[in-house]
């Protein structure tokens, strides 16, 4: 077999960091997310960007897929190895290799997590603003163009990666990019691989973005008397031009599992939380015009905090999220939905989505990070009753075809993986097949990441 | 001959639209910097998408060239027929198509120029961000990856634009992007057509971010004793994270210039342009600690202005910037180089720089939007003594080499066209063979803007 040739040969360049027990490949046939348990044939544990070169050459050689792998928090099924090969598994590539304070800007290998860098940041008085609810790898945040709840001020990883360097499937290794903050020199490879989940290229070395920890934060949670109300609160905001770091919503069942699983005692109401970055001056300033507008769509229970201790507290309840809503459904598995829509569309989206759930009998917590357009259903399944899938199945589908039909996007920052495959027709019409023919001009083999974001014959 | 069959082919078509005229193949050879006048073998002007498509069609089956039209303010002679064929004009699709004033965002024609533009926002409350220094079109704009003076604040095209309708050279159409905010629906194809100048495809629609128009603007321009003290105030206001609009640097030889063209009375010294936008206490308070730290650099001669009409003088002067430089020099030439280097080595790159033209004996006034870490030199060169157009392109290199050696870029915002495609395999590598790939993918027959950015066998 192809594969097995290929894993014979990587075995004597990698030795024990070529792994075949059942273990391994049970941990990384594994996912966060509705699919099934797919193990890879091998796990690899480069060191370098010369062993990714060296893996991908071996596996090119022998037509072996190949699959990378950060920590495995993505939720489209990106990181499964449905072909079967090689997981390149990158935690051995996890340091920082430079930090330039004065030019704002780190680089980093693919293998280290969001709070792994923030805690190599935490003294520079710099921060890397891209903030995913997991605990993900950068590697993984830029192959998948992820974001967070900051997006809405400082961008998603489209706009805090700088460069890459990017082993392609023939073994070249390309460097794309500068230190430079703008560049108009040909085209932009740096967003072509971002994004491109691992179906062009491995993502080597990332060049990021740095920001100033801003002198003053102020954050709050308010709730609202619905859903209509709150989203329209934050539509205003956006128009008034009120600048936000951050503006989460989540809805009364959210509430309730922060609740459960985090100790708050919010009220069982849809809620916002906010955040202002400036000087003193300015976020109290940002926060009184905020409250304003809040209150005037019936926001209550408002407390500012300026207070890091209350402001992490506050945001890591954000971050967990997701675990807080499985943690309250012991057994279950989750879909958890992406969509996002021009902001005038964001209630009527919600509101909507929320109906739908609602009549269709599962268990569905709505959140986002509705500054952007972009929120969530977790659509909750019990992995014993088959139908309950499939009804899932069928309002995700019902919401992505929503979010198109507004004008906007089946995945705001999760990605295309397996599970929105079947959408990207829809979204993007002749564009699509555009992304097969730069598939197939980078990875004619197809080797890499095979049946992801594109479908070749 | 083949593009004399494409041409009367494509005169039954567009009858009229497709122009002969000398005058008009003269005004489409002409560039504002100094390359050779080149005329195009004929000027098509297509009044919609299903016309450009229909040009391409016909183009590309008797291998004619085709190199789209904006204004003609591309300084790399990006719109420059060199092999002949059709230059495409959109002055006819000039249209605003819609404005969604709750999104925020607008739709229009690739013909429009900034400044129509503006004028269509006017009454909005929101305006379009980007602003090169001529009133270029939109979708020439969008094909150089432009930039200007408010991209430290709002970023460049790369930023601003979500999505492009773009004609094919197979002559299919497709959709990049969606009104929404963000996207990780598959491959970055939007990004993959901004800047890739009219080599890939051809842009017929542009869907544009815009920004609320802020509540208090405040400018201001201050001399600095030196270049050095200029430039290292920068750094430090960036460091400190004032958040700043604009901010613009001028040499002495540039602010001479100003007082010649446009009545001004500035000291002849290096000078800051600074704006800040926010609420009437933020842009206060900014422009307060933003004045300390001139200070400490050795400004003076501060005046801010809130007044509309001020600030309004003040950046056209700053626009205006290379025609003052131009008017100066009757009878020259100038070669716009515009290197971009990260912040830490902006005072080396511009010293070191000066110190170079200096010792040349040409006049080469320095400007550029220190903020990004980009700026230009304006070589002028008389072109009745070829020495010094060949004393300008040593120069340029040692420029480019010096961005390159201090991890730079050799274009922040101008593009590659002919004037940069000799350096793409130093700043890229391989990468460059990547974009050639990308190329002959998108474009086999080469007939899109041949011998730009990329060069194929």
């Amino acid at each position: 077999m192809t594969i097995d040739a290929a894993i014979a040969e990587l075995s004597t360049v990698l030795g024990d960091r070529l792994s075949r027990s059942k273990s391994d490949l049970d941990l990384h046939g594994q996912n966060e997310s509705y699919f099934d348990t797919t193990p890879p044939d091998a796990v690899a544990y480069p060191t370098s960007t010369e062993e990714v070169q060296e893996i991908v050459k071996i596996c090119a050689r022998h037509g072996c897929p190949i699959v990378p792998w950060g920590v495995g928090t993505s939720l489209e099924g990106h990181a499964l190895a449905i072909r079967g090969g090689v997981s390149v598994d990158f935690s051995r590539m996890n340091r920082v290799l430079s930090i330039n304070a004065e030019d704002m800007d780190c680089v980093v290998q693919p293998g280290i997590t969001r709070r792994a860098l923030a805690e190599e940041l935490r003294a520079t008085g710099l921060f890397f603003s891209v903030d995913p609810g997991a605990d993900a790898t950068l590697g993984g945040m830029a192959a998948t163009r992820a974001s967070g709840t900051t997006a809405v001020r400082y961008g998603t990883m489209r706009d805090n990666v700088l460069g890459l360097e990017v082993v392609l499937a023939d073994g070249r290794v390309i460097r794309t990019g500068t230190r430079a903050r703008k560049s108009s020199a040909g085209y932009d490879l740096t967003a072509l691989f971002l994004g491109s989940e691992g179906t062009l290229g491995l993502i080597t070395e990332l060049t990021l973005k740095l920001h100033g920890q801003p002198e003053a934060i102020s954050s709050a949670v308010c709730a609202f008397p619905d859903i209509h109300a709150a989203v329209s609160a934050v539509i205003a905001t956006i128009q008034m031009g009120i600048p936000m770091a951050r503006i989460e919503f989540v809805d009364a069942a959210t509430a309730q599992a922060f609740n459960a699983y985090a100790g708050s005692s919010l009220p069982e109401m849809p809620h916002l939380m906010i955040e202002f970055h400036g000087s003193d001056t300015s976020v109290a300033e940002d926060a009184t015009r905020f409250g304003e507008v809040a209150e005037e769509f019936g926001a209550e229970g408002f407390q500012w905090s300026t207070k890091t201790e209350e402001r992490n507290k506050l945001w890591r309840m954000r971050h967990d999220a997701y675990y807080a809503i499985m943690a309250s459904q012991p057994g279950k598995r989750a879909m958890a939905t992406d969509i996002c829509v021009p902001i005038s569309r964001l209630a009527d989206a919600v509101v909507e989505t929320q109906e739908d759930i609602a009549q269709s009998g599962l268990y569905g917590p709505l959140l986002g990070h509705v500054g952007d357009g972009n929120f969530h259903a977790t659509i909750v399944t019990d992995p014993t009753r088959p139908e309950e899938l499939k009804t899932a199945k069928a309002l995700a589908r019902r919401m992505n075809e929503r979010a198109l039909r507004m004008g906007g996007t089946v995945t705001g920052e999760h990605g295309v993986g397996m599970g929105k495959i079947d959408y990207m027709s829809e979204e993007h019409g002749e564009a699509w097949s555009v992304m097969g023919d730069l598939k197939r001009t980078l990875d004619p083999a197809n080797i890499l990441n095979p049946g992801k974001v594109v479908r070749l014959n």
